[in-house]
């Protein structure tokens, strides 16, 4: 780092940016002289543990002060954000943002605009917070032809998920989760896959340079798991995790985010509370895991400060910090055509011929069943099934079919298995 | 990368040597256009996989050669390597190293080199081959104030602990590991710990700025551990594993080699076979892991391959790649006072008073006991405890002067208790 002093603004002061104005005036000056110069906030009167003098209501203050090499967005929100990210970067400042919403949206339309620019942009902390995943997937990964990446990437959900394995209910886990402030009043985005969607629209774009949109990106939340399912995991010797998978071979490129079952033996099945983890499949380093914290003030601006560095490194050079963003190798492939092996309960009279009719409905969609057991007599009796992989489409034209089927109750739950 | 064509010559074309060859000539021209001009070999005439235009048998070709960007070592040992480096850093060229020897032996003098000509040095595959670990560690985090770092960092000694978890005894154990290729003919290296030494001396310099000599880092490796260790790990629910623990916190900084009793459910626990995994700890970060192939030469290329793509990006501007490097915070600190939980099995007489006189060993040293279960009578008794944490010096005192009691058959194991 040539030049020893950097001048930087941050737009937002809130959790996140607090936590990082904190952290920049105590960087060490053995790595490098950060001079903050602006902070942006809505509302200069209010009290803040901020130097009063940094405060602006005015984006223009920022954006037109040469002396600021470096801007920090951690606003929230699409809107202002995108188009203050985009001004910067025209405009050849650096920029680094936590923001997965902006990213998501148009990351690689922002990635371009700063190397058309010859300036940095980073957002290690868009995915998987506190864990530097991105850099090495960005940088020591780039030679690497991948072929899946699988990320636990919402600590909220899977912080409920694991209180479930332990013996909560839904609703009990949720709720703890939502005293602990893991979980917002309003939890639709954690628990529904949302957020962990916006992820993985990032890291399709950074492991693939594919742009999947929210709409054909399959989102399935946790919010129908139940204790019965984590008791059937159990017997299964597995457990349930709430995963976003990304793969790219030559059937195909899709992402999806749903709940799986998941061995127990498996790298992410020890990922347990508000924990998040990256697994990275490919030839020649077969699995990497890449594990930590996945959300918090202080993990996030970790990540921040670690972009800061990076960006003052970068800076020195007159150019983009972005290696030539991957290409799409595979086409789209349609998610109705993507294969699972999926584990089936089903509510079923007891009465001869229900398990003829039932596996009569899988075989003529051509799926084919791994096993089956039978729990339960009367009206209590259960069916339980795991097939083979299939196609999406014909597992669940399957279950269609097989929910209306005169002897069958209901369908309790269907569950995807990972492997 | 502003200039797309680079300029690459590798010393060496052993396994690894072929392998990054290879990896070469196919990287994707939408990343970087690689040329490969030489390859300095011992013996030209030998038939190899690499163009014999290539080929030279001496180092000033490369050296002397103004084209030449940047220079892949892959040679093995320390010399004549180390002279190499340094005259190539010095001459401005850029350096890729995956040898641990040479980086544990004067990394911190070369990344200064590397640091007076504006050059780069990289070693990535030198720790834990395909894992991304070094550059995180160096770029990402080099804001956080690390306080421990733990490594499963030998593939081999990994492998052979990972098949006497399953039953195997050691002997058996490697001897498939060197039927697999795992092991070397004469395991010494692996097995005692001082592979894992020579990562560690790299840990240290990273992490906490820290040059310990090959002396003062303890070292203790796997050969004496037995199958009976591995019933009583599993009767505690542990395992046992081969670890670097570098830690540097108030009572100073320490690096150690060692088998460890560790937690099932600590994430290093489940790392198996050759696979190796760093746990990172800091204050912001909580706890770290990346984990991933250890050994082997498609992950090592893979690193290597990793290190070319920064070196090309970092080529254009005229600093060197290295962000300044961390100091050491805190003194050194000895291991005779580093403190831990044992693990300790004796073979006692069964007769009155023995546990009396054991623990009034311990008690006289100052080291308080967790936990005593005695098995077996008559002369198969044995007495196994686990103690509190102490210093080395006064479980090590405690231990010499318990062997000698009238009582005490044998120490038959001890074993650092890991948390």
């Amino acid at each position: 780092m040539q030049n020893n002093s950097y001048t930087v603004a941050v737009l937002g002061a809130g959790n996140i940016g607090s936590a990082v104005i904190a952290r920049l005036l105590e960087l060490e000056n053995e790595i490098v002289d950060i001079n903050l110069k602006k902070v942006l906030v809505s509302d200069i009167s209010k009290d803040r543990d901020v130097d009063k003098k940094l405060l602006t209501d005015n984006f223009s203050d920022i954006l037109d002060d040469q002396s600021i090499d470096l801007v920090i967005e951690v606003l929230g929100g699409v809107d202002p954000g995108k188009e203050y990210i985009k001004s910067l970067l025209e405009g050849g400042k650096a920029v680094i943002t936590a923001n997965k919403d902006i990213i998501a949206d148009c990351g690689s339309e922002l990635v371009q605009l700063a190397q058309e620019n010859n300036t940095c942009l980073y957002f290690e902390a868009a995915v998987a917070a506190g864990i530097p995943v991105l850099k090495p997937l960005i940088e020591s990964l780039r030679g690497e032809s991948l072929k899946r990446v699988t990320g636990i990437i919402n600590g909220t959900s899977n912080y409920i998920l694991s209180s479930m394995e332990e013996g909560s209910s839904y609703t009990d886990a949720l709720n703890t989760a939502q005293d602990l402030g893991y979980a917002e009043p309003d939890p639709t985005n954690d628990v529904e896959g949302v957020d962990a969607k916006f992820k993985a629209m990032i890291l399709s774009m950074i492991c693939f340079g594919a742009n999947p949109t929210p709409e054909n990106l399959y989102t399935e939340g946790i919010s129908t798991i139940t204790k019965e399912d984590f008791d059937w995991a159990n017997r299964l010797n597995k457990t349930i995790k709430l995963v976003a998978v990304i793969d790219n071979e030559n059937e195909g490129f899709n992402a999806r985010v749903h709940p799986v079952l998941i061995d127990t033996k498996h790298p992410l099945a020890a990922i347990r509370g508000s924990l998040n983890a990256v697994v990275v499949e490919g030839e020649n380093i077969n699995q990497l895991v890449f594990s930590g914290p996945g959300a918090g003030a202080a993990p996030t601006a970790s990540a921040i400060i670690g972009d800061v560095l990076s960006a003052c490194h970068q800076l020195s050079s007159d150019q983009s910090n972005w290696y030539p963003l991957r290409s799409q190798k595979f086409e789209n492939k349609e998610f109705k055509n993507v294969s699972s092996s999926w584990f089936v309960r089903l509510s079923v009279k007891d009465e001869p011929g229900v398990l003829a009719s039932i596996a009569g409905t899988f075989g003529e969609n051509n799926v084919s069943i791994e096993s089956v057991i039978q729990e339960g007599r009367g009206d209590q009796a259960e069916l339980v099934l795991v097939t083979h992989e299939a196609p999406e489409e014909d597992l669940q034209n399957s279950i269609n079919q097989i929910s209306s089927l005169d002897s069958v109750a209901s369908v309790t739950s269907t569950l995807r298995v990972y492997s």
